[in-house]
Formats: C-alpha cells, sequence, structure tokens
C-alpha cells in the first residue's frame, strides 16, 4: 500500500511516522523544501514525491494549513488514480463541506484527528500523536462505503478510534472544546504579561496556558474559517462570566458557590 | 524539633509527609476527626493533639480553609509558646493581612504555597506536592527575621522555593494566575455540558479543564475572599474577548492575528 501526505507538519509527519511500517510505502509532498528535509530526516516519509505523484497514492492525507485545503482537494480530484481515496485533517470543517458538496467525490472522505501539540513543525511529529485520541470521520451521502473503511482501517492502525460525526455539528462542538480553550489561554497569557511582577505561576496556571503560544498564522486561519462559531462561543462565555462577576459584586456567596457547583456537576458528566 | 499542623487536608497532609523525618516530631489537629483518621493512617503526622498544644509546637502551619484562617490565627496567638512561629496557607492575603497588621506579632509570618490539586483532602497528599514549586512568603515589618529564617528553611525542606512578595500584590498577581484559570475552567466545563453531543476531547481541553471540578466550598471562599481583584480580572477578560469577538465578526485576517501573535509573545516572555 502507498499512503501518501500533502503536507508535511507536525500532523503530517505524525501520520507518517505512525503508518510507516514494511508493507507500506510513504510518499510526502510539501511546497516547502525545508519541511520536506526534516520530514526525511526524522523517518516521517520514505520518499519526496511531486504532487501529482502522491495524489496517486492509495491513501492521500491532505493535512496543510486550512486556507490550503481546497486547493490541494482541487489539485488531488484533478490528478488522483481509479482506486485513490483521499481525506482531509482540517480542524474546521465548514470550507471543506461546501468544496465536498459541490463534487460528490465518492472517493473523499472528510475526517479531523483530535490530536496535536502547541509546537509546529514536523520536527515536533511523533509516532504516538494520535494513540488513544479520536479521529473525527464526517462521510456524506455521497461517500463510499469503501473509501470510508480504507480511511477508518489507518485510524485504527494508529491507534487512534474513528468518531463518526456530522460535520457541522463538528464545528460547533470543536468551537467550545478546541477553539474557545486556545482563545482563553491566549487572554490568559496577555493578562499576566500585563501584571506579573514575578514568576509565582502554578499548576492550573501551566496547564491553561500551555497552549497560549500557539502558532498564530495556524490559529488565525483556524479562527477566521470557524469565526461564527467561536463568536457564540465566546458570547456565552461573556455571560457565564458576566454572571459570576455580578455575584462577586455583590459579595454573595450562594451565586459563587452555584457556579462552582454547576461547574463540578458538569466535569463529572463530561469526562 | 516539633511541627504543629492546623488543617489536615491536602495541603496540610501534604507538609506533614514532606517533613515527616527523623529529629522533626509532626503534630495535627483537625476539628474533623475523619480528616484526622485519613491523615494519621497515610503517615501525614505522628500524632494527633488539641489546638492548645498544637499552637506550642516550634512552629505551626495553617492549612485551614480561608473563611477559618482568622480564628485559628486567633486561637494561637494566645496558646502559643514563647518560641513559637506561626505561618498561613493561605492563597488571599486581604483579610490576613488586616489581621496581621492589627497584632504586629513578630512570630507570624504569611506564607502561600503555590501547588495544589484538582482534588481536596489528605487522601490525596503527596510528599512531593512542593518540590519544585514557588512558597510566596509576605514579611511585614512587624515580622522577626528569626522568624522569617526558620519558615524558609521548612520550605527549602520540602523542595520549594521562597519567593519574597508583597500581600497585596500578591492577591492581584494570584487573582490572574491562579483565580481566573478557574472561573475560566469552570466556564469552559459548563458550555461543554451544554452543547457536547458526543466525546470529541483533545489534549487542550484536558489541560484547561482538569481544574474544571475543583471544590465548590474551597472556591467559592477564595473567589469571595479576592472578589475585588477577581472582578477586575473578569474585567480585562472581557475586554480582551470581546477585542477579539469583533476581529471575529469583521472577518478581519489581521486582527485575528494580532491576537495570538500577542498571545505568543507574552507566552515567550513569561515562560
Amino acid at each position: 500500500m502507498t499512503v501518501g501526505i500533502v503536507g508535511l507538519g507536525l500532523i503530517g509527519g505524525s501520520i507518517g511516522l505512525a503508518l510507516r511500517e514494511p508493507g507500506r510505502r510513504i510518499v510526502g509532498y510539501d511546497p516547502n523544501s525545508a519541511s520536506v528535509k526534516v520530514a526525511f530526516d526524522r523517518g516521517c516519509i520514505d520518499a519526496f514525491a511531486e504532487l501529482d505523484e502522491v495524489s496517486k497514492a492509495d491513501i492521500v492525507f491532505v493535512a496543510v494549513p486550512p486556507r490550503h485545503v481546497v486547493e490541494v482537494l482541487d489539485s488531488i480530484r484533478e490528478q488522483k488514480g481509479p482506486e485513490t481515496v483521499y481525506t482531509d485533517c482540517t480542524s474546521v470543517k465548514s470550507e471543506v463541506v461546501e468544496w465536498a458538496l459541490a463534487h460528490n467525490d465518492p472517493q473523499f472522505v472528510m475526517g479531523h484527528p483530535m490530536a496535536g501539540h502547541e509546537r509546529s513543525g514536523a520536527a515536533f511529529a511523533s509516532a504516538w500523536m494520535f494513540r488513544g485520541s479520536k479521529w473525527i470521520v464526517s462521510p456524506l451521502n455521497s461517500t463510499a462505503v469503501a473509501s470510508l473503511k480504507k480511511v477508518d482501517g489507518l485510524i485504527t492502525a494508529m491507534g487512534a478510534t474513528s468518531v463518526k460525526m456530522d460535520a457541522i455539528v463538528h464545528d460547533r462542538e470543536i468551537a467550545i472544546v478546541s477553539h474557545l480553550p486556545h482563545a482563553l489561554a491566549g487572554v490568559l497569557v496577555q493578562l499576566a504579561d500585563n501584571h506579573q511582577e514575578v514568576d509565582v505561576t502554578g499548576g492550573s496556571w501551566r496547564d491553561l496556558t500551555r497552549v497560549g503560544g500557539a502558532d498564530p498564522v495556524l490559529w488565525t486561519q483556524i479562527f477566521i474559517a470557524n469565526r461564527e462559531e467561536i463568536s457564540k462561543a465566546i458570547e456565552e462565555t461573556q455571560a457565564k462570566l458576566a454572571e459570576l462577576k455580578t455575584h462577586l459584586d455583590a459579595n454573595e456567596y450562594d451565586g459563587v458557590w452555584a457556579f462552582f457547583a454547576q461547574a463540578r456537576n458538569a466535569k463529572e458528566r463530561i469526562s
């Protein structure tokens, strides 16, 4: 089996490391030659190939920044082999859904691995990146069952669990569980930077700000792509914070307690 | 040396475990006999003693919930030995400062270990809790140098680093780096609980919500005690979120990018 990877960053590189074993040939493409070199040196790919060749692999993972996904999908669709299945790794689906609905290609499967790292690039790629994590797959009516099976098989091979979810629901959920946390981490580090006299940070700080230094270009593209859902999530956050602030300003023990009690109940239900 | 501990919860229990070794006798008091039993069974204390006896130890750590600190300090001040040094572990200093300024006791030292855990109780205590972490110490003009030295010596013995900070500055800083993260984690889990269809959470979610299930009673007391500074921190958060939301609603790539770029710069400066 030949596996093609377009985009040799953190995710593309990790897919290569996770899938590279006897019987699978991994070919990768990235327009940036420095990225190709890092991916090759770290053993993420067996060989570099141009996009037209990568497009003819048995399966192609598209792991490029959000703003380039559609052009890459166009290119693969035109150059793919008759048996090629291709799947994206984009963390916001709205644009990809639009593209997929316009083409109804049975060989295309929408996907999104729920894994990552606050550092970017194949230098930080890991064969274990996807182990134990969820990989969301959003088939359309036009998606062939055989295509879905091929993608699911490789997701399992990487140690992840395939979770089926409607692409629009995906964008709403992800705004809350992934994008909003990045916004809040960004706010926290900015506030601390204005304030902090000495380093007095503890464990909760370290956890909440780990992703505060995430790649600005990647995350701007993600936020712009999912701006409507994230805007709603921010609005809900604002409302919750305003409620808590009202209780604090009025020195209302019971109101503050209700906030934390509700949080603990929620935490117990969802994790 | 005899070490007294008042309040045998997570922090009190961990102090006992961290300091218990030949040459030190650890005596502990807690009004709740179930807490005493857990602390004793886990080896946090050599013996239980009533508050008047614990108050006569060479050094006394006060690790009780915020709303009980002042009454315990009153009681120790009345019953302490001539050489006793006593220190609190309270995460909000405003009330304690007021008490300390009213009494000007050279034997009292204000302190706050920057360590903890999202679970409470001596059942989760650990001898390693304070290793590598900061322990803020806020001496007043009235504090005796000998008292400060005794406290610093034991902080070092527990593997922590003593950091001197003005108590009022402490409350402002801690509102940002510890209390606000708990508020944001609480908001996140509540929003997700309203929304989530299936479990699609990734690493950033796990990190940002770890403290989302923190003890409501303890955290309500902390928030009420530091309500003015936390209210200001929430206000600043609201302003940052509103700014980000404006850029998203206007589909302004540059504004969103500036938010993440500022966050990354801040993150690099402070960690």
